[in-house]
Parts: C-alpha cells; sequence; structure tokens
C-alpha cells in the first residue's frame, strides 16, 4: 500500500482499531512484563492463498513503537503456502504481544478477500471480461478491502458516491426517463465523469447508448439477453454485468462478451486467510 | 443496540463510515434530483435467517437527517423468511438512496453474524455448553460484531485487551511459570478481574488450577484430553474449549462437558444476510 | 448546498472555524448580556453581484443555537443588488453577535467568486466554451469554493486528486511517453475515470489522441495552436484549456473551438462581495 | 512560524488539507510510478512580492513523507523577484506530485496577503500610525493569514473573540451607554484585557475616554473628525481608525493622528502572489 | 455556563469524559434493564457550599439522552445547604445510572472550587484587594475551573499562553532587561494585549514602571517590601500579589494595597464539595 | 506508564492539554525569543513526598519538540524530598517555557495523588486489607489517576462502567432482588466478569453470598456489622468496605477483616505535591 494512503487515509483507522482493542492497556502483558524485554516473533501462514496486507500489518507494530522492524519475506499480491515464513517481526515483546490480534485481524481479512478475488478471477482467464469489486464493503474497512480486491487480481469500480456516476433505476425515475437522466448528469456532474447507467430490458439498453452513457449495466439479465445487448451497444459504450455473481455462475458470463462483470462477494463474503504468530522467544 | 451505546460508540463509526462513502456529495443523485422529495421504500430479506442491526440502519437514514422515520417490523434476534418485509423508511428520497448502502453493508454483516452464531449455537442446544466469541473481529466493527453474537444466541468473551485478562503460553514464559503469572496477574490487575490461563497439557491444567485460576482455558485438546481435565478440575474453575472450532466438528466438543467454546469464526468468516431495499416510490 | 454535503462534510469544517473565533467565550458579548435576550437582525448587502452561501450562513447560527431562525429573501445563485435585504436573523442577540463574523466570511468569500465566476462566464455567453474551475482552492475550503463556482456559472473540474485523472508532463515523464502513460493509467485506475492529458505540443496532441485520451488539456498555447488541436482532435477527445486564463484574454480563447477553459484565479483571486449584518435590535 | 504553533495548532490543519485533496489515493501519480524514485523540484517565483509560508509549505511535504528535504533559500518576510529560485525540494517524487498543490495553495495565499499587507504598510511609512488586520479572515485559515499579515509588515489586532474586549454599538445598546458597557466589561473580563469601545461620534469619543476605554475604535469617521477625535482624547486612550480603508484613501488617513489602522482587506481581498514548482526531474 | 461555550467548547470534553466512563456499554444497567424505564432522582447536597457546574451536570444527562429533564431549584454561585434539594433529573433510569458518576464528578469538583474561592475571597472583604485565579488549573478542565472560581467569587487571570502577556525572569533574561523585554513585548504582541511583568526586588519595580509596564506582578516579596512597591509604582500600573498564597496568609497581603491577588491553591487543591444522586425510583 | 498506553491512550488528552493553553500561541515567548536558543532547566521537588507522572511530564516536552531531552533521576513510585532535583530538561528554551505549566499541572496532580494515597496506604500496613480507588475521578484525567493510585500503593477497582459489574441498590430494584440481579448479570455479562454487588445489611449479605456474587461491597456499615457480614460470607466471596473512608477512620476498619476498602478521596480530593522548574540557563 502506497506510503502517502497509508499516512493519510489508512492510519487513523488503524489506531482506531488498536484503542478498540487496547482501550485503557493491555492487563494481561502488563501483569506479567513490567519493562521492556526485546523478542522477535514468526508470521506464518496456516493455508495457501494471495497475500494482502503486509504493509498494514507492519504499520499496526510500528504504530505501537516505531523501533519495531519487521522482516518482510512476501509482498501484497504473492502467492503463499501453507506453512510458509511471512516475516519476522523484532522488537520489544510487549509490542509484539499487544499489537498481535490487530495487525493479523487486518492481514488475514486483506488476505481472504485477495485470495477470494484471485479465485474468481481466474475463472475470468482467457476472456476479454474484467473482475470487479462493488461499495459493498465493511463499513471503515473500503480503504483495505478495494486493495485487497487489486491484490488478487480484480479491478475496482467507483470508490464511493463521490467519484463515479452510476444512475440506477430510482435515479431514472426522478428524472423521468433514462434520456433525461443522462442529460441531467452530464450537466450537473464534473465533466471528468464517466456516465454509468443501470439497464434491465434491450429498449432500456437501447435508449441508454443513444442518450451517450459511457457504460451501460446489464442488471440481472440472463446470459441471451446480455449477449444481444452487447450487440446493440456495438462498442459505443463499454459494458458491465452485474447481479449475485458467484465462482458458481461466473463462466458463463464469459460467453455473453460483457467487458466487465461486478461481484458484491469479493468484499462481502470471503473468508480470512487463517494466519497466525508463532515462536515468540526472547533475542 | 442499546441507545446510549449508540450515542456514545456508536455513532462516531456510523458517521466516518457515510464519509468514506460520501466524501464531497453523491453526485448521481444530485444530478436528478435538485430538490425535496418525499419517498418510501420497503426493506426486504431475501433469504432465511436471524436479524441484527435494526437500530444501526435506522441511525445512518437519520445522521443524514433526523426526519427520517423507520417502521421497523422485526427486532433484533428475530428469525426472518426470503421475502419478509422487514421494514418501510419514509423520508426525503435524496436520503434514502444516499444511505441505502451504508445502511445495508452494516445491516447485512451483522445479520451474517447473528445468522450464522445461531447456527452453531443450535448444535449446542440441549448441553451445558455455551458459545462464545473472540477478538478476531473486523477492525472498528467490533461494537457491532459482538452484539451480532449476542443476537444470534452466543454469548460474548473479553470485550478487548484492557477488560479481560488470558495469560497465553508468551505470558507464562515470560512470568516463568503458570503458577508465576497468576500470581502476578493477581498482584496487578483491578481485583473485579477473573483471571484465564491458557494450557496445552494436563500438567499445565493441574498446574493451572492449583493456583487458583478463574478459567482455564484448554487450547487445540482432542475430545479425551479435554474430558480429563474437566476431571482434573473438577467445578474448581470454569473451562473453555478453543482452536479453530467450526460448525462441523463443535458436536464432539459437547461430549467433553466444557463449561465454554469460542468460535473466531462466528466473527471472521460468516458470510452476509442478502437484504435489500425495493420499491423505491415517491409519497 | 444539499443537506447531506452539508452534515456529512460542511459541519465540521464550519464548527472548527466557530472554534478558531471562540477558544473559550465571547469576552465582549458575556459580559455585557449575562443572559437570553431574544433579538433580530437585517443582512443587508453592500454591492452587486451574486450570492452564494445563505445555507452555509444560516448553518453558523444554527450550530450556535438551534432555536436561530434565518428567514432568507435570495438563494443561492440569485443576482443581489447593492442596498438589498436578504434576510432577517431571529434569535438570542448573543447567538446573533457571536456568529457575526465566522457566518460573514464565509458568506462574502463564496459570494465573492460566485461573483467573479460570473462575471468570467459571461464572457463565454454564445460560445460553446465552458468555464471550470481547478484545484487551486483555498485549504479547507473547498467544498465551499466549488459549490461557488457553480452558483456562479461555472463547472467544476476534478473535486481532488482522488477522483480524477490528469496525467501531467512529470507523469508522462514517469511513464515514459504519452501513450504508456494512458496505458498505465487505464490498467490501474478504476474504469469509471475519464483519462485526461496534459499537452504542449500539436505532437502531443496527436500522440494523446492516438493513445485514446478522454480528455486533452492544451496547456499555455497561444490561440492558432489551440485551434490546429481542436482540429487534430476531431471530435475524438474532449479540449481543456488552461494556463493564466483571466477576464482580460478569455474572450480570444472562444475562437479556438476549445470545449473547456480552465481558471485558477476564479478561487484563488476572487475579492469578496461585501455584506454586512445591521439594524440588530431586541424584539 | 515558530515550531510550536506549527505542531500544536497548524499541523491538524495542513493534515485536513491534504486529506481534502487526497481522500483515497493520488491515482494519477499511483497509475504511473508503482514504487519510490527520488527526485528533486524547484521552487520558483512567478512575481515581485514578499514571500511567506515557506515553513507551511515544507510541512505539507513533511507530513507525507519525514523524509523529504527543503532546501530553502528564503525566509518568510523576504522581497522575492520574478524569476526566483525559492528552494529546492528533495524526496520520493510522488510525494512532491502529490504534495504540489496543497503546499502551493498555502504558500501563494500566504505571500499574497504578504505581499498585499506589504503594499498598504508601506503607503503608512514615515507616520506614527501602524497597519493592524481584523477577523476577516477566510475560515480555518486565521493562524496562517494573521502571521502573514505580521511578515507583509502589519500587526495583528484581537485573534479572535475570546482574547480581545470590543465593544461595538450593539453591545454599548445591550449595556444602556457607553459607560455602562466599560463597567461591565472590566468587572467580567480577565483584569489582563484592554478594553476597546466603538465610537461613532465625537460625544461618544468623549464618553468613552472618560469612561477609562483603553482603546478608542473610529468608526466610519471622516478626517477631520478623527482629528477632533484624536485632540479630545489627547493620549489618554490609544485610537483606531476603522471602516473600508483602502490602499487608495489610507494617505488621508495618516494626517488624523490616529495611532492604528485597520484593514479587513489584508485578508479578504488579497489576490494570491504566483509562485509555481518547475524541473521536476530524477536524481 | 453560557450555551455557546457550553456547544462550542465543553461539549467535546464531556463527551470524551463520557467514553472514558462508558468504552463499550454499562455492563452492570444494561444486565438488568434490557428496555426503558422512566424514573427520577433527587441531586442532594451533603455538604454547605457553593454550587457550581448545574448546566454540566445537565448536559451530561441531555447528552445521553435529550430527553432527558433536569429540574433545577439552583443556579450556579448560590450558597447550598447540608441536605438541600438541588434538583430532580427525570428520564430514562438507563440514562440517569450510566451519567451518574460523570455528571457528579463535573458538579463536585466545581462546586468544591467554587465553595474554596469563596472562603479565600471572604478574607478580602472590604478591601479592594481582588482574588484571582492561574493557570495551575487539572488538564483539560480549565474552562470549567475558570468559570468555577468566578462563581465562588474570585477573577480570572489569563485564559492561556495565547490571550495573555506575563513577562517572567526568563523572559526578561532572554531580552536582556526589563525595558527590553517590554519593548519587544510591545513590539511583538498584538496591541490590544496589556503587559505583564514579574518583579523581585524594588529595582525591578521602578524599572517595570518606567518601561511602561500595563501590570506589575509582586513576586515572592514580603508584606513591607510589597507596601514600598506599591507606594513606588503609584497608580501608574496595577499590581499583583504571587506566589503560596493561601486561606492562612491572605489576610497580610490586603494590608500592602495591592490589587490583585492570585492563587493556585484555588484550582489545584481545592477539595470536592460532596454532592449525591438518591432516591431514584420509577414513575 | 507503559509506552503503548502513552501512545494509544495519553498522548491525545496530552495534546489536548497543551492545546488548551496554546490555543494560538507563546505569546510572551515568542516576544522575547525569536529563534531557537539551547537552554535547560531543573526539576526540583519542594515538598517531600511519592512522585508520579514523570513519563507524562517528559512527554509533554517531546510532543512540541522530540529534541528535548528530560534526564530523569527519580521513578515513578519513588519517594522525594523537599529541595531533590528530579530531572533535568534540555531543549529549546522556548520549548521548556512554553511546555512548563502544563507538564507541572500533570506531574503535581499525579504525585499529589500518589503522596496521599500512600499516606493512606501505610495505614493499612500489616493487615490484609488493600486500598482501592474508585470512578470519583477527575474527567479526562482516568488514565493518570488511577495510574497515580496505584505507584501510591493502592490497588485499581474496575476503570469504568464496560469493564466491571457492580449491581447497585437501583439495579437491585429494577431486576427484583439480589438473587435475580445476580441471575441477570451472569446471564449477560461477558463471562470473564467478576459479579460485585452492594449491601447494607446482614440480610442482603446472606442472599448476596447465597446467589453466588463474586465480591459483596459492604456499604457504610459500622464495624460490628462488617465483622458479622465477614464471617458469614466466611470465604465465599470476597468484601469490600465502601462508603467515607477518610485517613482519620480508616483503621478501624481493618479489624472488620475485610478483604479491600475503596476511599473516593484519593482520586477527587487529594492535594498537589508541590514541584518546580527551576534555573533555566542557556547553555
Amino acid at each position: 500500500m502506497n506510503n502517502i494512503t497509508m499516512t493519510l487515509n489508512a492510519d487513523e483507522l488503524i489506531r482506531m482499531a488498536l484503542k478498540e482493542d487496547i482501550s485503557s492497556e493491555d492487563v494481561s502483558t502488563n501483569s506479567v512484563m513490567p519493562s521492556d524485554q526485546a523478542g522477535e516473533v514468526d508470521l506464518i501462514c496456516k493455508e495457501d492463498g494471495i497475500i494482502c496486507g503486509m504493509d498494514v500489518y507492519e504499520r499496526v507494530f510500528k504504530i505501537l513503537d516505531e523501533n519495531t522492524i519487521v522482516e518482510k519475506y512476501v509482498n501484497d499480491g504473492d502467492a503463499v503456502k501453507k506453512g510458509e515464513l511471512m516475516a519476522k517481526v523484532k522488537g520489544d515483546i510487549r509490542v509484539l504481544l499487544s499489537g498481535e490480534r490487530v495487525a493479523l485481524n487486518y492481514l488475514q481479512r486483506m488476505s481472504g478477500i485477495a485470495t477470494y478475488t484471485n479465485q474468481v478471477a481466474s475463472l475470468l482467464k482467457g476472456s476479454k471480461t474484467v473482475l470487479l469489486d462493488t461499495r459493498k464493503t465493511t463499513p471503515n474497512m473500503r480503504i483495505f478491502e478495494k486493495y485487497a480486491v487489486k491484490c488478487g487480481g480484480g479491478q475496482n469500480h467507483r470508490y464511493n458516491l463521490s467519484d463515479g456516476i452510476l444512475l440506477k433505476d430510482n435515479h431514472i425515475g426522478a428524472a423521468g426517463s433514462i434520456t433525461k437522466a443522462i442529460e441531467m448528469a452530464k450537466a450537473y456532474a464534473p465533466f471528468v465523469r464517466k456516465i454509468e447507467i443501470e439497464t434491465e430490458t434491450l429498449e432500456q439498453v437501447k435508449e441508454a447508448v443513444e442518450a451517450g452513457a459511457d457504460i451501460i449495466m446489464l442488471d440481472n439479465m440472463d446470459v441471451d439477453t446480455m449477449k444481444k445487448a452487447v450487440e446493440i451497444i456495438d462498442g459505443r459504450a463499454q459494458t458491465e454485468c452485474s447481479g449475485n455473481v458467484t465462482k458458481e455462475n461466473i463462466k458463463n458470463i464469459i460467453d455473453s462478451g460483457v467487458d466487465y462483470v461486478s461481484s458484491g462477494a469479493l468484499t462481502h463474503s470471503a473468508p480470512i486467510l487463517d494466519i497466525s504468530m508463532k515462536n515468540l522467544h526472547a533475542v
């Protein structure tokens, strides 16, 4: 993760997560370790997967004590194997113990998302269809989760409601028609924005492409309808397939020729990757 | 969720999550809706499950506009059926649209955890063993996730490092022995704390119970060893079984007679419960 | 200004501005007014101009005391005349006095920008060229200043570094070439982003349009060169003229046929519009 | 700018300004520069003026990356010439690019105010009259703008409502009379405060000086009236001339013999000083 | 306490104090009260004293639940008697229980300071000498403690380092002499500041008065020396006696004729006033 | 004080306290010291006592300037003598002057509490009774004050409402009975919590011990009643004596055989320990 992003956008969240876990002090550790003690611990993967979050993992310990050293043997995006030694962390044992849980909570979740994304993306290999995430992220985890999708081989859809236009059925209803909605967005939104619009029928697809949409979302269409939509659009706009895309059904979608397929499951339902810290010892 | 907890401990996090999704403005909505428009939308469950997070869901809209009304037809902890109408939300359509994603992100995740916990807890029915969560929660989501475990029928373990003593192998190593670690914790920690200690062998169990531990964690023991541990302890301390407990293997554990079984999966790997907002219309 | 934007993105800044002006208490007011006293004051324009910031003005008083009433007779974007009564503010006189300066500081600056923007935009009337702002805003005032540009009849360029791609000479240098830079941006950035690239010569314009840039910035080109650039591009990308655009030279630019012209002066050098609060009296 | 002031009072604002510009990441820079690259850039003045904000400029880059080095060749308060090399900035090119706009936004505005103040102050040279700023500063910019006034050769009036007493017509009205208002302020306010009071007529001036005001503001008086007021006061209080003072009319004011003249325009309407970063290159 | 001060300057501190006491939830109350229950409780004084902090006490409950009603029978600054009913608090019993401790912690401390100040101030009755506080306040309590001094009959010295000049021996040393220090302060500080300087000998007093100090602090002088100092100054500056002033020795100081006497003990060593909440019952 | 606690839980409060004292700048120091000047100052005790807060004292200066060096000759918990040199502080004199008051305000208060606690605890020497603090701490000072109690030889009761169960008369009333309240707490609270309950009569003591309370508070009982209570409990629960315990009456309590005695006075009414900074000089 880029240092500037870490400093400006992630640090405050990591610090809050640490305070969530240590609201006054780590009573257990402070009970038995009244003073500094240099130590070392191994970070070991307990499942095969794609790793993501090594910098965040490191940052947790650095926030507690900037003298902590994390020697990393893998980078974000690397495939790791069960049993692999991923890093060694060196510093005051109290820091290693007090930061362990928060550091792993980030690393396991980010790696879980990267691993799951990688599995889904690999099903799209050989096609031109690109895998996208959504805004179905965990509250206050988006900066980490969208990054994990990228490390896993997916692409990011818009970051949030402020940096992308997506006109859904309710926006269209409010505007009066697809044509009118696109017109209003072009008049209102900063001109650097592409305009994406949701469609559910081929009629809507036609209207959208003629109204000048940059991206047309094909929402919950079956594969045949999507194929026809892609034909109608004929390169005049990009296409995104959306709606309950899963590992199981994604293969069919490729055949439809859509440019992008988006999946909420990447961020809302990926299980964690099991990782642990072992062999803590004084040095 | 208790109002005081919401005000003091959850509100700031919800507000941050809203800012994460709206860093300057909701461009799509503001493009097509230049002014207020009263509307109404249905909250509908798309899967069977246990609901959790209705107050948080409501709070998201109330933060955006305190005049929004959420008529709730279900309460946290209730079982819901696919297709069930769970609530109606009434207010400025712009508020309904801009808050939708964050509100659902909380509700789906909390309900996912409650549902998964409920499934695991039901496997313990009829036994005296109680299901516990862990600190393996998503960063900055603990207040919501621990509450969801309770709604699903589980119990909470300690909230964080500041409100519970759990002496693990590294703490014991630092102290010199189980006996010494317990002694140091009794001397250091506020006297209102119970002292829990991790054991991996029956020797350790014996030492722990004699040293006056209040709770003895049986870490990664097989069922037979756990049975023996429970016999040795003989009611002089509470027992907690820990270590990769899953839906699949939890039934065996009951036979061991342990008081508690803790599972990180409740919070780190439960998939979401699918819920959506439908039928938005002006009123 | 939209209520949601006000609540999520402006309120905290307004509150900080109030604390900047009242770090412990308003000593003068508290000296002479030991208790509540209902009063009323007029908001009067002292120059002709375009008004902007009425909701922010109101919000300042509402934050100090939610019972304050601001009766507004003009709306953001309205032309106002010297001497015009723009609003009446009713509430505790102490609130009116303590909030006056911060409320006016916002209103005068936002109206100054709207007025100046309006003057520049009027020079573009009749042409297809649209006036844009830049990121040359006052620190911690962007949400207010970009909104003021819109009220004055300008359009917004990207909001910040996170929601728009603009590849400048240094980005191009780092990538190796215009073609390579555009390629890298397409691979990295969320697919909903348009890609804008800066050009200084007609060679660069050709390369940019062939590499698939969505927007081509014509940086510091003379009018003749711009005309040729527009011919080369021939509708395959949008065009933006940038570089020391002022009220004085903007007329020439229209002839070049560019789609957009951006001006930093709108936000960095507009003088305030003079507005004052008069006739405070008890009621 | 003093280090303590920077750390305690400016840093948080600078950090907020950076987040305003980078809400998730600098997409353009991160697209083309996936990793660190040492570089160097020149800070060059494009107009003659008085420089102010060099430490703030430096701090922007230091917050993004503490290893950035800013070699400064000019100090706050120095006169600079068009084309002058003011500093070299050395560090990761991504930091130089991502911080450029915010750093310049501060530096240009602060230098603009210093330059404008200097021009006005030079008109007072040879007289005993001292130039003062007001509270008409940009919200959340006061600490920077008041400092810029000083660098330009002006003096600061009170910082905010909490650290100075200024009894205006409405305060006098509330108290009942000038005499009563001064009495109440002496009874209420910390004894270390001087008491300033606004007067509009010579009658009021007489009452104010007899009631023991420390400073008497002569509000919107013509030069002859001011002269008479100064005679009446006869050194028993300090005098401040206030009300639409501009570069154009300030010369006349000197003749009146007032001690101070305050001008809102210093902070509310000074145009920026044009400064840019040039010649970025890898090293 | 003034509403604006409460909103802008006290609210955040009160909210933090509540979070300090409720980091996740009030476990005891939530255990036994799963839902709302209207109730009422009496606020009763257990010692004679001067009350201070009634608005802060109320605000604690209002922050937890804005529907809570506090019927106040006494106001800040009132003398109260042991056993006196000071207020009734009505609202959800859970709010009354969860807020009790924080509300009383503020009220008892503020009343303790008001009571102690009142005792000291009463020793100065009949003399012209006024009692002052200092900056020896509890961290993050100054807004409350300085207000309490006023309620007890004392006056406030400067609020903090930013709103008052006090040149101590080290400042004088740095400047070179008393004369030089005063000169530098006049040149640097906003002109609305009075300049106070610390003196330890009559020589210094002479130099200070001649250099134009507004206030002269007589530091740790005996009564006779103070008398001489007052004679030397002869009304040309105000005088403040400082240095270990206590209830015991303050009477002597009056004779010296100093204008002010300051005492750190008012805020750093006043014991609390005992107050409790009794007779909680459902209604 | 532990580094992690300092970083996560104390730093923000210390920084706020510094801003409370320096809302814009230290005007006095900046007047006479326009630039850096290396210096040194002594920290000297002016009374005998127990020292506490040396790390917090150091941290104040480090926050202002990380290059400041504090050479400590005493540690928290050490007994100090009047006149003893406790530390030397070396750094920019402006930092030493600007941080002095806040640093001492923390150190004096924390040392005052440690000293008073030590005096009370010494009265319990030779008995098995342990001295406890309460939640009657100064708002936003708990982390410092509870630590000071420990340094003085006391033990900490629960940290706040979230980490300990204490069922008082109102909780018992709400539950219906002591037995029912304990039952509800066992069902609701995390299983790692001990359950303490307040009793006022021997009947209540009996009910509490039989209901399985872990700790029984004997509230405002006379010594004879406490003795009987201890007999009834007979080691089945721990006992805490509470209610206006002071230095004067604590000796009697020992005889009752209670395990713990808690005293609010430790934190709410201890006077400060007088400490000062002397001999500042340039180096």
